[in-house]
């Protein structure tokens, strides 16, 4: 990875489609998608009608707004949907109405104890409308006065949007990544996940693949839902997966572990940490949250997790204005898409190998395979191996503590019967996958396993 | 259950037998098990004569008393069974004798460590005679006199008593309810058990039950094997059960674990100790204690335990005549009986359900089962379920920190898939079984889980 | 074991073998052999050719050495083998030449971090020839004048020297002891395991065995390798093993564990410790270290472990002169002896019974079985058993904390169900090995168990 570049295309799509309302249908999805695609040309986007049945759900109605305010007695707009969209309850019903205060107020949310922040509220699937604002300007609101209040909404049959893709790896088997593009201008939770959609995608295509990787990109929960009507079948092939989401934060790292808690992605992600020496937030696996409830549940099982940087729920601006551009950074995304890059490679280089020399140890020294500067007992080093580090200092470090060469290559040797992967071995021994990999691939040129 | 009214009972059936002198075998278990038949119509009381063969056991001679003590040359009655009956070493041959101190002396027994209490010994199966008394008494017996000793006891071929019933369940599996009734006036050990025995018969009888219950009352070790050499076969069907002994004392509670330590029972208990908050003192199984060594031996293999308060072998009291009623009382058997009903009810509750809409998550809200209140994140609540809870201020409060209820929904749609019952959903997520329970219930009738 | 005895034996053999200098090949192997074979006649010794193909190896020349010296210009043999056979790196090639100090220098070796010790050095796959000195003696050294430096060595077409011995058991399967003879003059490092070689077999050959012993004495690696590419097939047989090694020391007890961690031997030797109260150091099992890196690799994979005084890697005068007399002693050898034969008992002792009288407990006492002094509860005795303890003062004191001997016999005839194993009941009582095992003998005489 070019950093410095990378860094620079974070920043562009985060600023290209913060300032979007997307809700889980309608225009903004459709916009959104369309600058996504600039990126990813390979992505389809599939559209679904309103009202077709998808298991338990219904795809509701298609939601636009062009415009919406609250204006005083003297005309001007105290509440501005153009100003900030998360002022208007997400799917509000058209109004055209004066009020008095009194009336308006039902319609009103804030939250004390961010007395800054607008709060961003949803009515999917009960018919309402509502304003968001800061506490400290609705203390200051006149209740004397009637209001103007305008939402020009609409509520029509029309279409869900999302998209996919499928990136083609040497098996049939998929690992599936997932994020969603349903929420207005709130950057962490979740552009964040959208810009790094669009990077992995774009990094992981320059590498000749084992598994086979499936893109979708939908609107939360009815989006995943219907992906997953759509593609019964298909996801029989999925064998595990990430939902990107809310990992462009200041904060700490998190994941969530699958809700197996222990699957090859979880042991993956662990030794990434690990790797990394990052000390991180584990939260086990619970039935709320993002897509893994769609994806894991009990029809489909398939276990997914997710590394996050100021996790949903977690963070003070979760759900509020101040979940805006200065709060995400295109570097932290890219610190997080390290570690998923890291996550899936040691996944991708996970293999069985055979020692064919299995009676007592190989004479490397014969063969010059014994580490010229390796041997020392109890020799520890830090090194960058595994991820190219880049040109930034953002770059995380990979500093594992991993055995020296000639330890790892007697480890490698000693465990290489056929029964246990490379994860296995890196979980027992504390070598990095790619150490191990990397002496895998000198000893199979060598003729030596297999 | 009506507390008051319970702890009354309670406290009229520890009066009521306190005096009685018991034995393993002799006209105290007759009128014993008498009066608990007042209490429980039901029960079936057997005879099995001395002499009879029970596995490697042969049943004692019966054993009865009228009358015992020591008198000073002054005609003093300065031990008296009429006065104590843990006076008299149970099953003391007959006596009729003057004698020296010194001859005297290699017959009695005190307990210097607790120089005021009696202590209680048997000598069942070796033909012997002895008094007990308190060190304190011991010391200021006149060594120069004559004594005239006096054991009017009789040792003849008649019968070992014991009583059992059969509650009748849904199911033939059934769960055992043992109880030994062999000691005179020891209060913990085990009055406690007779009156938890009769108690829990009658809530249990109350209740459309799952399992069938064998109720067992009997004197300890060789009734049991007794009991068991009757009823090998019909053991079969049990699948594990409790002895309950030393259960209503002012200390703590505790858990003696079956021989597996993970069994069904276990796992109830432990829930059980979990929901109420109560810190316990866990005893893993060991194979002395009470008759749960009969029963687990390796040809019957039947986990059984014991939830205690005061255990027997740990309270200061133990087999001595300060094991009294000032030391035991009627709330703290009740305080047991709770949590023996929880216990028990969440092993009747325990059933496993299929979510029939496994594809992604049911949409709660179109069917008016979105919880009302509902889905604040992280929100816990302390509340009373399941064991309703009476009107005295002993009754123990069930304040688990469950889920709030959508949490709880969530957590059981996704995970009722067939594999896993209400006990282990319940220790996976902290949720008692009794609000999985409730869940269930609700969602059955919607048909939405079978 | 008779103690004062076996420690004269063990000073003596440690004396008369310590000055040989033994390589991987030659003499000092035959000779150092031929002195075991005294205190072992049965062992069996072996010659392999140079040049023979040994799985990924090749026997190398034979190496014999007779003479070397560094001299000053005044004819001083500064350095000089005769002294101490450790200043020459092993398998030098011959040198006789007259040099600058600086051509010298590159061929000298020292211990600056020590800078008392001899360093000891090999060079047994590549051609090279060396002198270790202190680097006291080195900084000394005078860099103006020229040296004439002598190696009356030779390496000619030769074998491989080893010897091995099987001492026959009930049983076909095998227990392999294994030790390297391939060290100069170090003590720990290796003559400790060489006359624990010897101490072990002479009390091992008293008993009447279950397992059958394979003893091996060899150089390391090359000779390890060796011996599995000649006996392949019969290596079979063998369920586990030892390597003895650095057991001499005045330092703490250690444990390197098998491959697998929890095989039986491992299992038999954790218990030793507990039932000596020893606090030793446990290495978790890495594939470097001694020749259970040939017997466990994946060809063999016999699980192979380690009782250690003083490790190799770990004590300060490892692979130096200072490994000598003064830091081994005839009695730490027998303390590791101790423990050996401990941990070999065990796994002897361990046999499956099966309570005859399953069904409740049995009435110990109408059989006498009833322990006279036992049944106090919770009594604790310290005492020795299994163990013979002798007449010397370092002998090791058996002190587990086991049970009384009513709680032992009450633990094993509920265990005993034809499932367990009395290395298993050991491990979940507390009670050793041969506590049960007397028990076992007891009941099995009575007819009891089976």
């Amino acid at each position: 990875m070019q950093f410095s570049k990378t860094i620079k295309t974070s920043d562009e799509i985060l600023n290209r489609l913060f300032l979007i309302c997307r809700s889980i249908t309608g225009n903004g999805v459709r916009e959104s998608l369309g600058i996504i695609k600039e990126y990813i040309p390979e992505l389809s986007i599939q559209e679904f009608p309103t009202g077709k049945q998808v298991f338990d759900w219904t795809i509701p109605k298609e939601w636009n707004i062009r415009d919406a305010y609250v204006k005083d007695e003297a005309g001007n707009r105290i509440i501005d949907f153009k100003k900030c969209n998360v002022h208007v309850m997400s799917y509000s019903i058209p109004v055209d109405s004066r009020m008095s205060f009194e009336e308006l107020n039902s319609h009103l949310y804030t939250l004390p104890k961010l007395p800054e922040a607008i709060p961003y509220r949803t009515s999917y699937y009960k018919e309402n409308w509502g304003f968001c604002l800061s506490h400290n300007q609705y203390l200051q609101l006149d209740k004397t006065i009637q209001y103007e209040v305008k939402i020009d909404s609409s509520l029509t049959n029309g279409y869900l949007t999302l998209g996919d893709l499928i990136l083609k790896g040497k098996t049939e088997e998929e690992i599936l990544i997932s994020t969603y593009c349903c929420h207005p201008s709130l950057a962490n939770d979740n552009l964040s996940g959208v810009v790094l959609f669009t990077l992995l995608y774009n990094e992981l295509k320059k590498f000749d693949l084992k598994y086979t990787y499936r893109f979708v990109i939908l609107p939360e929960t009815i989006g995943a839902i219907t992906y997953l009507a759509q593609n019964q079948e298909a996801m029989k092939k999925v064998i595990g997966g990430f939902v990107l989401t809310t990992l462009g934060g200041p904060g700490k790292f998190g994941y969530k572990e699958t809700f197996l808690g222990n699957h090859l992605i979880d042991r993956a992600v662990r030794l990434t940490f690990r790797d990394f020496e990052i000390d991180y937030i584990a939260y086990p696996f619970v039935p709320d949250g993002s897509d893994e409830r769609q994806y894991s549940s009990p029809g489909f099982r398939i276990p997914v997790s997710t590394i996050s940087k100021d996790k949903y729920y977690e963070y003070v601006y979760y759900h509020t204005s101040l979940d805006n551009l200065d709060f995400v950074k295109g570097e932290y995304v890219m610190q997080s898409l390290e570690l998923y890059l890291s996550a899936i490679g040691k996944i991708e280089k996970n293999e069985t190998y055979v020692n064919l020399n299995p009676n007592g140890e190989l004479q490397l020294g014969k063969r010059g395979l014994y580490p010229e500067t390796g041997g020392a007992i109890n020799q520890r080093v830090s090194e960058t191996v595994g991820v190219a580090n880049g040109d930034s200092t953002v770059s995380l470090t990979f500093k594992s503590s991993y055995k020296d060469e000639l330890d790892s290559i007697l480890w490698f040797l000693f465990l290489a019967d056929g029964t246990k992967d490379l994860i296995s071995i890196s979980e027992k021994t504390g070598i990095p996958v790619e150490q191990l990999a990397e002496i895998a691939e000198k000893f199979k040129l060598a003729g030596l396993i297999k």
